[in-house]
C-alpha cells in the first residue's frame, strides 16, 4: 500500500492546478455588464421549461449574476435558508443533478431528493399531475429530470411552485444550455457587447445533431439572441438531416448563419469554438451519434481555440486536451453550478 | 417548442388556485380549540407506532398545532436546527417520505434518507435490532415504513431515540390517520365540541376495506376517539368479512356505529364525507380491492359534501371531482405536513 | 394490536440504558491525552486514503478531539455551516455512510449522497477521473466507498478537494480503523501512555483474515503504532496463510508480536480484547470466512474482556453478549460518529 501513497498524497497542493478557477476571468465579464436587475423580475416565481423563454438582457444579468457569485463562492449570506428544494431525476443522472443540488445548498437551502424511478409514487401509477399537486405542498421549487419529453409540461397543469426543466427526453436542457452561454461570455466577454466588430466575430462549430440532442438544441435557441457575435456557426455531423422540422428556418430567421459539414479536420484550423458532443438521450436509452469524430492533442485545433463539452465525455474528448489550453470545459462544468445560482436565486427572489 | 408554451407558462399567476390553501379554514379550527399543551407533554420522547396512543385531547391538541403551523408556514424559528431525522423507507413511497421531510426541513433539521432496501445493511442479512442499535447513535428519531408489520417493532427493542411507523404492512399507518381526522376538523371544527347536537352529526363512509387497509384501520381507531360526532359510519365494500377479527366489535365499544353495504351509489347522496381508498398493500406488492366503485363528476353527491382520499389515486377517483367544492382531498394532503409538523414537533418538544 | 403496546412503548425510559453512552470513559481519555493540535495541521485539506498515512501523535490528538465531542454532543457552534459534503457510496453500505453523515451534519454542514450506482454518470461509462474533477466545483469534501481498490485512486487524480477513503474493495477501510483505536483507548485510556507496564500490556485477538478483510488490514496499520501496548496480537483463522505477502513482515517490523491460531476457545480465558468479523469483500460481493467461530454466553471470556466487531454482525457474534459487560463494540459503534466528526473537522480545519 504504502508504495501507492503518490506525491500528491503527500501533498495534494503542490502541483499548480489548472486557472479553470478563472477568477480573472468571470471577473472581467462582471465588469463588462451593466448591472441591472429588472429584466431578472420576469423570471420570478415563474417555471423554467424552454429557453426560449429567455431574451437577451436576462441572459446578461444572469451571466452577471453568475460571475458575481463565481468571484464570491463562499458567500456571507444565505439567502434560501428554510427553503425547499425536490430534486426529482426520473431518468439518472448525477451530474445535473448534484449541480442543482450544490448551487441550492450554497445559497443555503434544504433539499428532498428523488433518484429512484421505483421508490415514487410513479410505481404505482401515479400520474405527473398529482405528483405536481402533491410537490406543491412539500416544497418551493422542483427540478425535474424526466426522459419523457411530456413530462415537465404535465406536471406544470397542477404545479403553482415553479418547476426548472433539467432535461426532458430529446427535447430540451435549458440550464445546461444557460451554462453553455455563460462558458461563452465567460472566455470573450466583449461577446456580451451590443455591436461587435466583424472582425471579433466567432466562428463556432458545433459536433453534434440539433435535431435530437436537447444540450444542443437548446444551447443554439440562447445562440441565436447573441447572433450578431457568430460570424458563422457549423454543424459538423454525417447525418443527413441534422435539424428538426422548421427548427433551422427558425434560428436563421433569428439571424444565426449555418453551414453543413461532414469533414471536422478541415475545418478545425478555422474554428475559434468547438462544442462537442455525442451522446442523445431517445426515451430511457442513448445514442451515440458521429463516432468518427474525436478531439485529440493531434487535432489541428488554433492555438487560441477552446473547446466546450456538456460531459460526460466519451472517446470524442481526449483527456490529452484537459492540460492544454484549449480545455475550457471544466470552466464550462465549474460555472454551470454558478449559473445555476444565479438562476435559481432570481427565481425565488433571493439574491444573495 | 414554442407553441407548447401555454399561458400558464407564460404568467402561472394568472389563474386563481383552488382555496386548498385552506387559511380560513384552520385559521378557524386554530380558534375552536383551547390552547392546553399538557397533554402533550406525554408524547415527548415517545415512539409512534399506533393509532391507538393517542386520546381524544391529544388529537385536538396536535390538530390545533397543526393549524398554527398552516396559518404561519413560514416559520420564524427553527427549532429542530441541529436535529437529525433517520427517513427509513424500505417499502418504495414519496409522497408519505416527502410529507414527513419536508415537515422536518420546515421546522429547520437536517435529514439522512434510506431509500433503497439493496443499499441497507439488510442485504448483508442484517437484523433491524442491529440497525436500530446503530441509528440511536446516528440520529434523533426514526421514521421507517416497511412492508412487514413487525418490522417496527423490531427495530424498538433496541433504539432508545423515538420512532414513528410510516406504514408497517398491512397493520397501521397512524400519521396517516392523523392527517384524516385534521382534514375533518378543518373541514368542520365543530366536530372538535364536547357536546354535538343531534342535527350536527355527520355521516361517512369508507370505501374500502378495514381488515386489511392499514390507513382505513387506523383512521377508524382515531375516529373513534370521536365517536359522537358521527351519526353513522358506512363501509362500502363487496368484501364479504371486510373487518379484521375483534376490530368491529373493539370500535363499537368506543361508540362507533356500522353499517356495511355494497351499494356504493344509493347512499352517496346522504353521505356528508365519503373516504375512498383502493390500494391494501400485502407485504411487498398490493392488491386492488373494490375496483367497481369509482366518484366522478356524475356521482350522486351532496352538493356539500366532501371527499377524502389518502392519495396516490387510481381510477376510483376522477381528476374532474379536483375543481369541485367536494375535492377536499387536496386540503387533507397539504394538512398532513402540518400535522406532520404538529407531531414531531411535540415528540422533539421543540414547537415553533 | 393493544396489546403488542410493550412496557416500553408506554414508557420508553424506563428500563436503564446500556452504558454505552460511556461519559466516564471519553471523559477520562479527554484527560490523559494532553491537547496538542499542531499535528493535526498535516491532515488540513489532506486525501485520507490509507491508515498508513497516520502517525501516532495524529491518532492521539484526533481520538483526543474525538471524546471532546463525545462528551458534548450538542455543540453549541455548527463549523461546517455552508461546506457540502459528497457522500458517494457506489458500493452498498448504510452503516458506514450514515455515520459519515451524522457526523457531518452534527458539524453543520450540508450534504449531497450518491448511493445509487445505476444513476451516476458510471453507467454511461464516465471515468472516476472525470467524476472527480465534477466534483472538485460542487462540494468541500468527497467520501467515496467503491468495491475496487482502485477507485479511490483514480478519482484522486483530478480530485483538489480532500477525498476520504469510506473503504475500497479488499484494500482499507482507515475510518473504521481510526474507529476501532478509539474504541480500545476508550476502555483503557492508558494505553495512550509513552511507557506502559509490562503488566499494563493487554493480549489482543483478531477473528479474521488480515490479508483479505479491509478493516483489519487497516486496523493492524494503526496498532503498530502503538505497538508496546500489545504483549501479543492472535490472528484466530482457520485460513492457511492470513496475511497478505509482506503484510506481516510490515507489521512486525513496527513491533507487533503475532501468533496464528485456529482455536479460539482455548486462548479466549487468557485474551483482553477479541475483535471478532467474518465478513470479506470481494468485489461486488462477499465472502464469509471462518465460520466455525462464534462467541456467545459460554465463551470462556476473562470476566473483564471486551469484544470488538465492527458490524455489521452475523451469527458469530451472539445478542447475548449484548447485555453483557464484554460488549464493548456497541460503544464503538457510538464513537465511530465522533471520530469522524474529528477526522472531518480536522481535515477542513474546523474545530467545533
Amino acid at each position: 500500500m504504502v508504495n501507492r501513497l503518490s506525491p500528491k498524497l503527500r501533498d495534494p497542493l503542490q502541483g499548480q492546478p489548472l486557472d479553470i478557477q478563472g477568477f480573472e476571468q468571470p471577473r472581467a465579464l462582471l465588469d463588462r455588464i451593466p448591472e441591472d436587475l429588472t429584466s431578472l423580475l420576469d423570471l420570478v416565481q415563474r417555471p423554467v421549461v424552454s429557453a426560449t423563454q429567455f431574451n437577451r438582457e436576462q441572459l446578461l444579468q444572469l451571466a452577471r449574476l453568475a460571475s458575481r457569485y463565481e468571484t464570491q463562492p463562499q458567500l456571507s449570506v444565505r439567502p434560501l435558508t428554510g427553503k425547499i428544494l425536490i430534486s426529482a431525476f426520473y431518468e439518472p443522472s448525477t451530474r445535473t443533478r448534484l449541480s442543482f443540488e450544490s448551487a441550492w445548498h450554497r445559497l443555503g437551502g434544504d433539499i428532498m431528493s428523488i433518484t429512484d424511478p421505483a421508490s415514487t409514487g410513479i410505481a404505482k401509477g401515479e400520474s405527473l399531475y398529482d405528483i405536481g399537486e402533491m410537490l406543491n405542498h412539500y416544497g418551493d421549487l422542483v427540478v425535474l429530470r424526466d426522459s419523457s419529453e411530456n413530462a415537465v409540461y404535465e406536471m406544470l397543469e397542477s404545479l403553482r411552485i415553479p418547476i426548472v426543466n433539467g432535461g426532458n427526453g430529446t427535447d430540451e436542457h435549458p440550464t445546461q444550455a444557460m451554462a453553455d452561454i455563460y462558458a461563452l461570455l465567460k472566455w470573450r466577454p466583449e461577446l456580451c457587447d451590443a455591436q461587435i466588430d466583424a472582425d471579433k466575430r466567432i466562428r463556432l462549430a458545433i459536433v453534434g445533431v440539433p435535431g435530437v440532442m436537447r444540450t444542443v438544441r437548446s444551447l443554439l435557441t440562447l445562440m441565436s439572441q447573441f447572433a450578431p457575435a457568430f460570424e458563422e456557426v457549423l454543424i459538423i455531423t454525417d447525418e443527413e438531416a441534422p435539424f428538426a422540422e422548421g427548427q433551422r428556418e427558425e434560428l436563421e430567421s433569428a439571424g444565426l448563419r449555418f453551414r453543413i459539414t461532414a469533414d471536422m479536420d478541415r475545418e478545425l484550423p478555422d474554428l475559434d469554438v468547438i462544442y462537442i458532443n455525442k451522446i442523445a438521450w431517445i426515451g430511457d436509452d442513448y445514442r451515440e451519434l458521429g463516432s468518427q469524430y474525436r478531439l485529440d492533442e493531434n487535432s489541428p485545433l488554433k492555438p487560441d481555440a477552446v473547446v466546450l463539452h456538456p460531459l460526460a465525455r466519451g472517446d470524442e474528448l481526449a483527456r490529452a486536451l484537459d492540460t492544454t489550453p484549449h480545455n475550457w470545459y471544466f470552466a464550462q462544468a465549474r460555472g454551470a453550478v454558478f449559473m445555476r445560482m444565479a438562476l435559481l436565486s432570481t427565481i425565488l427572489k433571493s439574491f444573495a
